[in-house]
């Protein structure tokens, strides 16, 4: 069965993943002669550094999320299918699609990457994940869900069980996580729940690597650690979770912790399309491709983000799997193809490392410029900016600013709903 | 099992849920000397009247949605408890819920009324009630899963299929919920969808009565239909829904409508309890009460709101279910419990008729005052004005004002997300 797309005598790209990726790709793209058909598992982009914003009561989902068809409303080239990718077909360059087949010229693979459990399947059915909104709002009811059973519990054992909470991994998403929910412990909790002891409530930080933002510098991940404990995260390194049977984590160097609620950041794996040449596995699932983003051997079949492994002398194991890479490749790449469209070589990619930066709690951020470090206040408001500025559509940016003000101004949003799905 | 609530001197009222009606009440019962429990199956209050704002894409749930915890910051003897009860056991005083047995020395009834799909459980299981915001999103992620699903079509029969919208009830909701939608048909699909011709979508609204809005005057009714054709809704009038499989609504007057939307605002039936005498049960699932909320042999067990059945001369069969005779009530009785607390003889409830009000578009609403109803432009910003005043929240009125400004400006709000549950 044919997916139903309009035929046109323009070149066809099919962009598999609307993240930072596929995103930045196609706007360029739109910019030559091409028609271009994007498909996504949902009809929306996701603002990934914002998700544990959304899973710890701070922002909405939809103002975080921006649905394909508003971004796109003036393009006549592009169309939008929401649906999920079974397999491709390089020989007769064909997408297989839950709605069908759809024929592409050019492919471009941009899924973006996903929760590692490292093949934990007990980790994997208890812990939760926060790489999707979808995820961050089933967190979100997670925690709030603990609380109201925390204060139900008669069994003293029981209510720390539900009160405490694990986060694994201690990289920027586990950082930002931890930080937030032990300042949500100190300024939001005690109000709302009058009646419970919130000095037992244990945050817990578990990171393998001897520090918290391994990648950053030391300065960096000595200020945040430093942050993190004193909102009265307790940060464990050189630690690894063993198991975890849904009420203790169990871990490698021995100590039980009571928790249900076991937050899983620690680690990413690529979302390799099946189809593709066994020699363009990469490790992580991710998929080797040239300096051009082009899988070898697969005629126009390029792939770009954190699914896509480019290796240099400077990046022997690929670039880092953030937004930045992804973004500037999309860019590249759609550039490339207005070159390909005109007949001219390509350019090779070349990675500008922008910085990183990562925010632990109000006033508190750590920043890395390639050639300046800084931390605190200002470090903060560097980080806030940065990412309002990122944020696409100026109602968005307005919202999420007044949520912001109104977050630092009050300690208080209302945001903390337990909304379940309908039965 | 006893339920974990702090033991006090004072009596305890509890309450079993925070719509209009137990909220008003717990607020007003919290200016005197009680201990009050508030139990609900939400952590939050719901304001109803905007639940179609909701699913269609127009408010984010949290614009609508008031976290107890929240409300009650202050309030010392005030202990929120999100459950769902069981029973009552009015001999021993005491409520059943899922989280162990509560004992009480007052209880109100505030459960408020579901939807009615009057025995038919086929409908039951394909249409798509309003009473939740649950309920509400996932009318919502229907709605635009079935715009994707209807241009993924290559068969014109199924594509007919999931572009139309059939609305059963011609009551303020469903006026309101068609008009919306036939709004968005005329102003944002079509940007969203250019490959798709919407003149083919039809978006009908079936009432049983010869008359839409059929508790409102006549005006009222003819305006409101007026505006609803302008809009091009199909109003069929005197019209039942026999059967519905999920593909075509089967009406008892013969017809056969093709959707795989069906929007069910048809009735409502009231949510009583189990343990309540039986020969309190009225009609609808209602309980009947006395003129102080009171059920007749049950020490100290009072119902107000939709759930309740108050009799008088001029409301032979209850009064309307609507907000403002929950909210008079719970006010009512509130000062009623001031009036106990004192030993005073209680005051019977009147209820004072502020009228009603209905919009169906952008500048088109109906009024009724006691003695003056209007229509239009006029009526549409009471409307408004009414909605924003009785929206709990400085921030919450902001976001909703905010919202609509843009949404009128702009015919676009960037709300159209279907966010399904994560796996």
């Amino acid at each position: 069965m044919d997916a139903n797309i309009p035929i046109s005598e323009k070149k066809r790209v099919v962009i598999v993943g609307g993240g930072f990726g596929g995103l930045k790709l196609a706007q360029e793209v739109l910019k030559s002669d091409f028609q271009v058909v994007l498909v996504d598992r949902n009809n929306y982009h996701q603002f990934q550094p914002l998700f544990y914003q959304v899973a710890t009561a701070g922002l909405e989902p939809s103002s975080i999320a921006f649905p394909f068809r508003k971004i796109f409303h003036d393009e006549k080239n592009f169309h939008f299918r929401l649906t999920d990718v079974k397999n491709i077909q390089t020989e007769n360059k064909i997408v297989e699609t839950t709605i069908g087949n759809i024929q592409y010229d050019y492919l471009v693979i941009a899924t973006g990457a996903d929760t590692n459990f490292f093949g934990n399947q007990r980790i994997k059915e208890r812990a939760l994940p926060m790489k999707s909104i979808a995820e961050a709002l089933a967190l979100r009811n997670t925690i709030f869900q603990r609380l109201e059973d925390a204060i139900n519990s008669v069994n003293e054992e029981e209510r720390q069980k539900c009160l405490n909470i694990v986060v694994v991994g201690g990289g920027a998403t586990g950082v930002e996580v931890a930080g937030t929910l032990a300042e949500m412990r100190s300024f939001i909790l005690p109000k709302d729940y009058p009646e419970m002891d919130f000095s037992k409530m244990k945050i817990v930080l578990l990171e393998g690597s001897p520090r918290v933002l391994n990648a950053m510098s030391e300065v960096s991940c000595v200020k945040a650690k430093e942050y993190l404990i004193k909102l009265g995260v307790e940060v464990y390194n050189n630690t690894h979770v063993l198991d975890y049977d849904g009420e203790y984590v169990e871990l490698k160097e021995g100590e039980k912790i009571p928790t249900k609620t076991l937050i899983w950041a620690a680690g990413i794996i690529g979302n390799r399309i099946s189809g593709l040449p066994e020699k363009s596995d990469a490790p992580g699932g991710r998929v080797f491709v040239d300096t051009f983003n082009q899988v070898a051997d697969c005629e126009n079949v390029f792939v770009l983000g954190d699914v896509a492994c480019m290796i240099s002398d400077e990046y022997p194991r690929g670039h880092p799997q953030m937004a930045q890479p992804a973004i500037q490749q999309g860019k590249n790449l759609g550039e490339n193809f207005k070159r390909i469209f005109n007949g001219k070589p390509l350019k090779p990619f070349k990675y500008k490392n922008l910085g990183s930066m990562a925010t632990v709690g109000r006033n508190k951020a750590v920043v890395e410029l390639p050639n300046y470090n800084f931390q605190g206040f200002f470090a903060w408001v560097v980080w806030l900016v940065v990412h309002l500025k990122s944020i696409l559509g100026i109602k968005n940016k307005f919202v999420v600013f007044l949520n912001w003000v109104w977050n630092y101004i009050t300690y208080n949003l209302s945001l903390r709903l337990i909304i379940k799905p309908r039965k």
